[in-house]
């Protein structure tokens, strides 16, 4: 069989999207280990290479549903990047020709607000990621971390000086596992810029480092407003480019915004 | 302008196709930076994900010539695996009928023989890879080591067990730029497992560990033959698959053999 597949990317996030919305998840796709086929088309030597897999379904109470499988085959229950790419994909294909869109996810429905110019070019996609939970700093190891959870569990830790110039690598993994975690989590090394930018590194849990994390760009931002007093929007610079975070105080949802770009169209036989 | 682009892997090592046959390296092709292009079509997240990218351009010479570059920009003379790939490329797409093709490469013309079964399906490419020069042994901190040239520079070392459970990602880098060594090395970590067999893992000098290196293993068995009397024809399991590798003894040529396969074409837009 041939599958028509496209690869897109958000600050270097990179996936694979499969448009089922025709299909539907019935019929041949039942047949097939979706979690087996993220794992081989995301091998990055041996297949098309991606972060994960993302299927476009149909849905029965949103505009569309998203399935992700990561890179490992595990789905993933939302993605932050990649779902900015779903909402491009689905308006400049003309499957669904909405400003605002929602989508159908294992985290709940998210809703995607597109910014849309020249009529068909979506310039950046923002995406409500939900009410943030930031829980009390802790110390652990004369390490200051500030647990907040985005859906998914992050620490969030003020760097001395610049991201760049800290060992992410040593200190990412101790961090991740540590015992005093309820559970593994992904792990935000920040430094504030100025009152509305701030630059981070991400170490996630499983993956190592990436060039990008949205829920952990969220968590490091909603961090530094509440703890440093940052502005109401801030620009999150990433190792693969930067994303734009708007929060307005507790008790309130937290807007990721940011590029979101096609690499390529390809067909592979399966 | 739109690009017709082809991945191809053998034993994991994987690069982009361009096929300039009918182009020329002339016209359109000389306006655009070829080491410019490389890097930005190899990057695994932003690009199409590659080790470097191929173009199959004229010769006036050979039935072809190979220019190759790599990942980082840098123009390599030659590829074991890319011209295994290419051999079952410019075959399978009927541009070079014939299963001794002669390709000119900057580090001269090198010869593929192919081995066809139903008409059209290349199962292998082996690839004359030149006349070895095997170096006397050297010891560097307890290491014996064999510099063994195949074109580009290798060390070879006998791990004391597994390769599996050889520190690779601290000897490689450590063993790579001694100082002892004239150049900058690609160094083997080999396991001779049978009298036709071994089994190796690559540290690839700028690279980092690799799942496959064509010249690496011809060093590995060279060395494996001349100093521990293996058959002249060698299975060399690497990190990415099985390579079979065949030599005479000194002042003979060694041969590369192995699986090449099509993974997928791309169109993209430069």
């Amino acid at each position: 069989m041939n599958l028509n597949l496209t690869k897109m990317q958000g600050t270097g996030n990179d996936y694979i999207f499969a448009n089922l919305l025709d299909v539907g998840d019935s019929e041949i796709f039942d047949e097939m280990n979706w979690s087996q086929m993220a794992i081989r088309l995301s091998d990055r030597h041996f297949g098309i290479g991606s972060d994960g897999l993302i299927f476009i379904c149909p849905s029965d109470i949103a505009d569309c549903r998203m399935r992700m499988f990561n890179a490992d085959g595990s789905e993933g229950a939302m993605c932050g990047n990649g779902i900015r790419c779903l909402g491009k994909y689905v308006y400049e294909r003309s499957l669904i020709k909405k400003t605002v869109i929602c989508v159908e996810t294992m985290a709940g429905i998210r809703t995607l607000y597109l910014d849309i110019e020249n009529e068909n070019h979506v310039r950046f996609v923002s995406v409500d990621m939900g009410i943030p939970i930031i829980l009390p700093t802790i110390e652990i190891n004369s390490f200051l971390l500030t647990p907040v959870s985005i859906g998914n569990p992050h620490v969030v830790y003020f760097v001395p000086n610049q991201p760049s110039e800290y060992p992410v690598e040593k200190w990412g993994p101790f961090l991740e596992c540590h015992s005093r975690l309820k559970e593994r989590s992904n792990v935000e090394f920040v430094q504030v810029v100025s009152q509305d930018r701030l630059r981070l590194r991400i170490w996630e849990r499983g993956s190592g480092e990436t060039l990008s994390c949205g829920t952990g760009a969220c968590a490091a931002v909603v961090c530094a407003i509440q703890q440093k007093g940052l502005e109401n929007k801030v620009l999150a610079e990433v190792p693969g480019g930067t994303l734009t975070i708007s929060w307005n105080g507790n008790g309130e949802a937290v807007f990721l915004s940011g590029p979101a770009e096609f690499v390529f169209d390809v067909t592979v036989h399966m």
